[in-house]
Formats: C-alpha cells, structure tokens, sequence
C-alpha cells in the first residue's frame, strides 16, 4: 500500500517541509520539497523571546505548508520545532498559535530528541556503526554518539551557526577579539563533554546546512567531478583552514564564495569555527558528510515501525533496492544477471584478484542496470548511469556510486572509460572498471532472452597459457546466448589478458549453489 | 488496467522484439527490445528459396523471442513476416515451422499491408498528414499515401537495400556499369508509380534502418547537438550526394562513417542510391526521418482500438501527456502552472509578439516541468530536461523538443542559456527562450504552495513607460506566493525589458476564463 507522510522541521533558521511517499519497509522516495528562510532565532539574543517579525515570517510559512498539504491531500502531517521555541520564553504560546491555524499538534523536540533523530537519519544515510553523529544547525548543535549502529548518549548544545554569529561575530567580517571571545565559548561548552573522542575504528558524521556548506566550498575547490555531498570526506585539515579564513572576510566576499548557498554567507564563518573546534575536542582527522537528519530520522521511524529499531539493518543492501523499486526494475532478469556476474567473480579471483568489496559493487550494477529502461529503452545504458550518479546510493561514497554507474553504463556497450571520475579512482579502481564490466556484460549476453535459459557458468581457467573457457550450463538451448556472449566476452578478455572462449555445458540440478 | 504485448517483426535483414506496456488509448511505453541480425533474404537472389542457413538463423531467433516472451510472461503475442518470406517459394513452408516451434499463428503480410503499418507508425511518429511514407527495408520499400493523416494508396516494390545489394553491387565496391544497371532498375520501377509526386504542402516521411542511418551519418557531419533522429529532416542534396559517393567505398572504409551502424556497411550504399532515385522521382527536397514503423503501426492498431481510426487526433499534445503519465507527473500542480503560464503568454502578446507555436511549447514545458521528480527532487529541473531530451516527443523536430527541454531546465533556477542547442535555434528561438522561462518560472512560483491559491493573473502593460503590473488574482492568502514571485521575476523582466511588479488581487468567480 502506497502511503504518503509531511513531515515539517522549523528549524532556528529555515523550516523545510518534505513529503515522503512510500510502501513501509520496502520503498520510498521523496516527491516534494519546500523550504523558507524564517530565521525564527533572529534578534533573540540573550532575551529569549522570539520576535514579531520572526513569528510572523514563521507563522506564514506554517500557514503555506498547511495550505500545501490540504490542496495535496496529505493529511498525515509531522511537525517538528527545535531549538528557537524550546529556547524562547514565548515558545509555548507561538505554538498554540500555530496549532489554531494549521489544526496540527506540534511535537517540540528536547534537544535529545532532536539529537536522537539527526541521529537516525544521519545513520541511515551514511551507515555509520561505531562513532558520533554532529547536527549542528542554526541554534544548537546535537552531539550524539552511535554504537552498534543505533543512537546513544546525547547531548545539545547552544553553538548553532546562527546563534554564535548573532551572539559573537555579527554578520560582516569580525573583530580578531571577537573570534577570541567566540574560540573561548565554544572550549566551555566542550570541555565537559567527556565521552566525545575518537576511539579506534569511529568515525565522525555531520549533517546540517553548515557542514554541507562547507563540503561543497572544498568540492569546488578541488574541482571535484561529481554533484554528490553524502558520504563525502571532508579533511579537519580543510576544516581549520576555511575557519581561520572566514572569519576574515566580508560577507560580499563570502558570498562569492564557489559552492556556498548564499543565504549562507552570514553564518559559514561561525560554523567553521565551531565545527573547528568539535573536531579538536573530539580528535577525529575526517568529517563524513551526511545529507540526511531530522527530517528523514522522522520518516525512518515511521518506514522502519515494523523493525526491531528504526535503522537499516543493511544500508548499502536497501539503498540498491530502493532505487531499482523505485524504476519498477524487472526483478527476475536482473537478479539473474546479477547471479551470472557473481559467479563469474567468484570463480575468477585468481585471475583479477580483487578485493571483496568490488564484488559488492558489482551486485549494485547488477540490479540496476536496467533501470534507466524507465526513461527511455534506447541508450537505456546510459540512462541508468545518469540515475544512479543523479540519486546516490546512500552508505556508499561518491566514488563507489561513481563506480557503480559506470558499471551500468557499459554493461551493453562501449568501451568502459572512467571519464570525468578518473581523478577519484585509486589504481584497483582502475584495474577492476574493465573487469567488472567486463562480467557484466557476458552475464547480461548470457542473459539475453531474459529466459534464464543459462542457469550457471563453470570458468576453466589456465593462466600459464593464457586462455580461459567459460562453460554455460544451461537447461535449454542457449546457442544465441552464447554466440552473442562470445562476441562480447572482448572487454572480458582485454581485462584479465586471456583468451576467452563460450562453450554451452548442460545443466544438472546439483551443479547448483548460487546465492546472491 | 496495465497491459502488456510483444511484437515480433521478422524482416529481410534483421527481426526485432518489442514489448510494449500500456493502458489502452492513455499511455505506453516500450519496455524491452531485442534486435537480431538474421539476414533472411540473404543468397535468395533471383532464385525465390529461404536458404537453410537463412532459415535456421531465423528460427533460431525465434525460438529465442518464444522463449523471452514465455518467461516474461507477455502472452499477447503478434508475430509478423515481410517480403522475404512473401517471395519465397518454400515460404509458407518456413511459417508452418515457426508455428511448430513456438505456437503463434504467424501473420504474413502483403506490400500494402506491410505499407500500412508501417505508415500508421510513421503518422503518429511525426504527425503527418499529407504527403507520402517510404519504408525501405532490407527487401522491399513501401510507398504509402497518406490524405488527411490516413494511409491510402500503396504500393510495395522490390527495392530493399539488403536486395539491391545482393543482385548489382555485392557488398564490397562496385563497377560503374553496375550502378547504371541499378538506377535503370530503380526507374524502371518507379517510373509507373506515376501518383507520388509531391504537392504543395505535402511533406515526405521515411522510415527503416536505411534512411536512419543516412540522417545518422549527416547529423554526425554537421556535429547536430542532439541524439535524435526522429523528426529530422535529411535535405534532398544531401542524399543525392551520399549516393554519388558510398558505392565507391570499399566496406570497410564505409564501416568507418562516423554515424554508421556498422552492420549496415554493405548495404548503405545500395540505400542511399534507392533513395536518391525515390526523391528524384517524387520531386521532394527533403526526407523527415521517422523512427517508428511496422512495429509501431501494429502496436497502435492494438492501442487506440477504441477509436475511429489508429491515428492521434493531436500527436503532439499525446506525446507530452504520454510522457508525463509515465512519469507520474503530479496533475494538479502541473496543469496549473501551464495555465498560469499561459495566460502570461496571452495576455503579454503586445509585449513579447511571439508567434503562437511558442505558446505550444509552453504548454508543453508546463506539463512536464516536473518530471524529472521521479530520478532525484533535488535538482530535478536538470533531470526533467533530461528525460525529454532522451526520450524525444514524437510530433515536435528535434530543436522543438530541445527547446521544451530547455524551458524546463530553467523553470526554478538559473539564467535560461541555449547551451549546445544553440546552432539550432533561430533568431525567434533565441529571443523566446528567456521570455517563455521567464513566464514559467512566474507561474511556478505562483503555485509554489502547489494549493492553486492564485487562481488567475492580470497583466497590466504599460510598454510606454517600461512597465508591467501583473495581479495574481488569489481566492486566499497569496503573500508567500506573490513575495517569491516577485523574486524570480528577474528573467521575464530582463526578457521583456519592462520593469515588473506583482500586486495581490482578489479572485472572483466571474474573472476565470481559463482553458489550456
């Protein structure tokens, strides 16, 4: 059963409403995004009242959304408030304001709360195990740590971007004192944090507005090829030179700055500060970006509600199967091929040696390498490498979606290339995109009448003279399937430096043991 | 109800299968093709016998398909024969096999038949509606009228390229005294097919691998932005000068021709000639390239059962519907913003004086502005433009096409830029792309709360004085709206060179005069 759910997140400095359509524990995909700039924390200062100005602005986005949903026929609705309205004297009854014109029931998050959602999301999108999730937005930061996958202890602090820059450094450029004063506020907030370093084996994931922010200044920076921030590494190093550089600039300038939302030239400087300063305390030498938190932290529970807890048990393994549901992918001959092209890495690792982890990108090809047949049959190939490097796969890095659409993308054609992602790729990289294609392909071929007609390939491999004979065990007649495997084992054949030839084998039931 | 049928073709060179999904006279989409070379013409020469390997080849691939369409459980199976088997002495022979071996009741077809469908795919591939359809193909060409966008008089000749190859050429490079030889055959069979003369305002549709081909091999020449072929339009000269030059070639320089599928290098030539003399005779100066044609034409028949005739009444307004239901496109919203838009468009006429084709496009690019939701929300302008671009709208050229693209691609974002389309666009193209962006990108932000709360708009001109009022007639409160309106008003006024302004109005009931 298709469901749809709204959820609304009024942030310290925007608010976002998303709406989520899904089948719960199966698929999901976001169809509608609207986002306002409210600044709710504006002029608050120390005093602790929101301000007119700021209710109105926030009042009115509340009331589009409402307005949204209705006309949308959305009428399971989520909505969030943070820091501001858990920080403000007259929180309470600017809710009940909200509640009279949109008939919601507003859930005001404790800043655990709020932590533990970032969390989850945060989780879900980047399937961190062992280590800490960082949720710094307008107003606070969430610090929360992640064991065994699931969230722990949390803690909320008062270093939002927003907030340091109205309480500290204003919005031009600042005072070398002030930064001083602002340095010293986040030490005392830190200090006592204890449990917030690095162990072996953690890693440290951030999600929000800022950390986005800056991921994509250093991208830009570095020109990097592919318009992807989840999973992305964002070196401290990086992270202490834009906070020493910011702070310095006027906001014109940083408005200028490439791969900055400008609405955000007025707070990246505080939080690069703070994000500095998270990472010194915590010792950690990388940021893992996520793009995803509060928000989707709310969907998670309510996708996941039939699950021990609300984290994907296999990350990697559901964001594939996501995205091939999503296309409507043609289950049985792509799990076939997928099947076919296993096999052949299996029984082939003597000859290309590669590391098991390929063997995983290889079955995310496998599945979707039919799936841009959605947007058209012809150079269908393509299309599903411009989907996939489109929607990401979330716990795989940018290289490994990279890696994983150009897999797709040779899978009948063409000579694979790495094209603009070669300067991501390592040397095994370089080595495994001919082989893996290579696979591919000849499974694809084997494949062809979409009958399952081969059943399983038995390799005979003879390194010393050069040569490799793939038996097809089919239960039928396979002749075309061979022959046009054979004319396509050439990518195969140039991989590995073997000659490659196709012989049709019978199939006998014991021959198999073939698992995904 | 979703239903779904195969199609198999077995043609004089190459059989093809298609599997179409659809719901009957609402939309349809091809969601598998196998193509398989199998020269059943081939060595038939004057003699009239299916040779054995011919015949094996193709029962093979039969067999193949019989077993695809088993397994993909499509049932609704409609197998065709053309002219090889048609002329074949042991044909009838060769169809009681393939009934034998997968159980269909192939269909033969005669020249006309064979003419008909394939200009009913030819019709609804590019809207014709007076003038003629060829479909040259490996054994014989069609010559179809077509009177009122219905086929009439037809006639099937034996000038297929893969035939005329076989008894002048050969399939290397060829004497001058066979290409006379050739020529004198070709006129001495058009020469009594005395009514395809063109008209004034007729208009000359071909199809078949043979023509695709040659627009391929000049589209490559020039360096055409775009990877489409239906809707182009070869120039007579052009054809005349690949026939004076292809037979001189050896094969294998031919395979070189950038364009080119290479398994037709044998047989281009003889094409190129065949059509060259069709032109020559009918008096055209250009060819539009169908990519539909026998296949399509069957499939048609199936899908708009329901009506007079198996022609769209309105091609072009189809092709985007048909686009934006597959891709689920949000109704409401999208026909609201295209109404919206329109109404600028109408009421700007003064200022803007376009002609009205630009006013389809707009209609166009309203409908399907959104749908590149279905890949990414994020960024799905860019995916919009993509999905149109790669799966073309039959009806509208190329450029047409790419300019819908295009206006998607700047619906939310961005400063509207020609980009690679530009060597296609006209003058008119060029001043109506930031003036139809800028009204889009308008109207989207007038429905950005998706809650059709601006019912209509106002403009009110005064070109005098360099200024444009627009009145976004609300039946609620539209301050979001109009405040992000005013926003992105930038591109219509740069466009316009009027200052704008967008004011609140009241909505009354007697001020809706709205259609699309």
């Amino acid at each position: 059963m298709i469901q749809r759910i709204a959820i609304i997140d009024l942030g310290s400095n925007t608010t976002r409403l998303v709406v989520y359509e899904y089948e719960p524990g199966y698929r999901f995909h976001l169809t509608d995004e609207v986002r306002e700039v409210v600044r709710l924390r504006e002029g608050m200062g120390n005093g602790m009242v929101l301000r007119a100005a700021a209710v109105n602005r926030a009042t009115q986005a509340m009331r589009m959304f409402a307005s949204f949903c209705r006309s949308q026929g959305v009428d399971d609705v989520i909505m969030t408030a943070t820091s501001a309205v858990r920080d403000a004297q007259n929180g309470a009854s600017f809710l009940a304001r909200i509640r009279a014109e949109t008939g919601w029931e507003p859930r005001l998050l404790s800043g655990e709360q709020e932590g533990y959602y970032g969390a989850l999301g945060a989780v879900n999108a980047t399937g961190l195990r062992e280590g800490y999730v960082i949720d710094l937005g307008g107003g606070s930061a969430q610090i929360v740590e992640i064991r065994g996958g699931l969230p722990g202890r949390a803690v909320s602090l008062p270093l939002g971007a927003l907030r340091l820059s109205d309480l500290f450094l204003g919005f031009e450029e600042s005072k070398p004192s002030a930064v001083t004063r602002l340095n010293h506020f986040l030490q005392e907030h830190l200090e006592p944090i204890e449990w917030f370093r690095t162990r072996p084996g953690d890693r440290l994931v951030a999600l929000g507005g800022t950390v986005r922010n800056l991921a994509r200044i250093e991208q830009a920076s570095l020109g990097f090829p592919l318009d992807m921030v989840n999973g992305y590494e964002l070196a401290a190093g990086s992270v202490q030179e834009m906070a020493g550089r910011f702070w310095r600039m006027s906001q014109k300038e940083r408005g200028k700055l490439s791969g900055l939302d400008p609405d955000r030239a007025d707070i990246i400087q505080s939080g690069a500060l703070a994000y500095a300063a998270l990472l010194d305390h915590s010792g950690f030498d990388s940021i893992t970006i996520s793009q995803q938190g509060l928000r989707e932290g709310i969907f998670y529970e309510r996708f996941l509600a039939g699950q021990p807890h609300p984290v994907f048990a296999n990350l990697r393994e559901f964001s594939v199967l996501n995205l091939a549901r999503n296309f409507e992918y043609n289950v049985v001959h792509s799990e076939h091929v997928t099947r076919l092209s296993l096999r052949l890495f299996d029984q082939l690792q003597a000859a290309h040696g590669l590391d098991p982890i390929y063997r995983e990108l290889l079955w995310a090809a496998g599945i979707l390498h039919d799936i841009g047949n959605h947007i058209d049959y012809y150079y269908h190939h393509h299309h599903s490498a411009y989907i996939i490097s489109s929607s990401g796969l979330p716990g795989y890095t940018p290289r490994e979606v990279g890696l994983v659409a150009l897999l797709t993308r040779y899978h009948r054609k063409g000579s694979p290339k790495a094209g603009e992602l070669e300067p991501l790729l390592s040397e095994e990289d370089q080595t495994a995109l001919p082989v893996l294609s290579g696979m591919l392909r000849l499974a694809e071929f084997l494949e062809r009448g979409r009958s399952q007609v081969v059943r399983d390939v038995r390799c005979h491999l003879d390194q010393a003279n050069g040569w490799l004979q793939i038996e097809a065990m089919a239960d039928g007649d396979a002749s075309m399937e061979i022959w046009d495997a054979s004319r396509n084992a050439d990518i195969l054949s140039r991989a590995l430096g073997l000659d490659v030839e196709l012989v049709a084998g019978v199939w006998l039931d014991d021959t198999i043991e073939l698992s995904v």
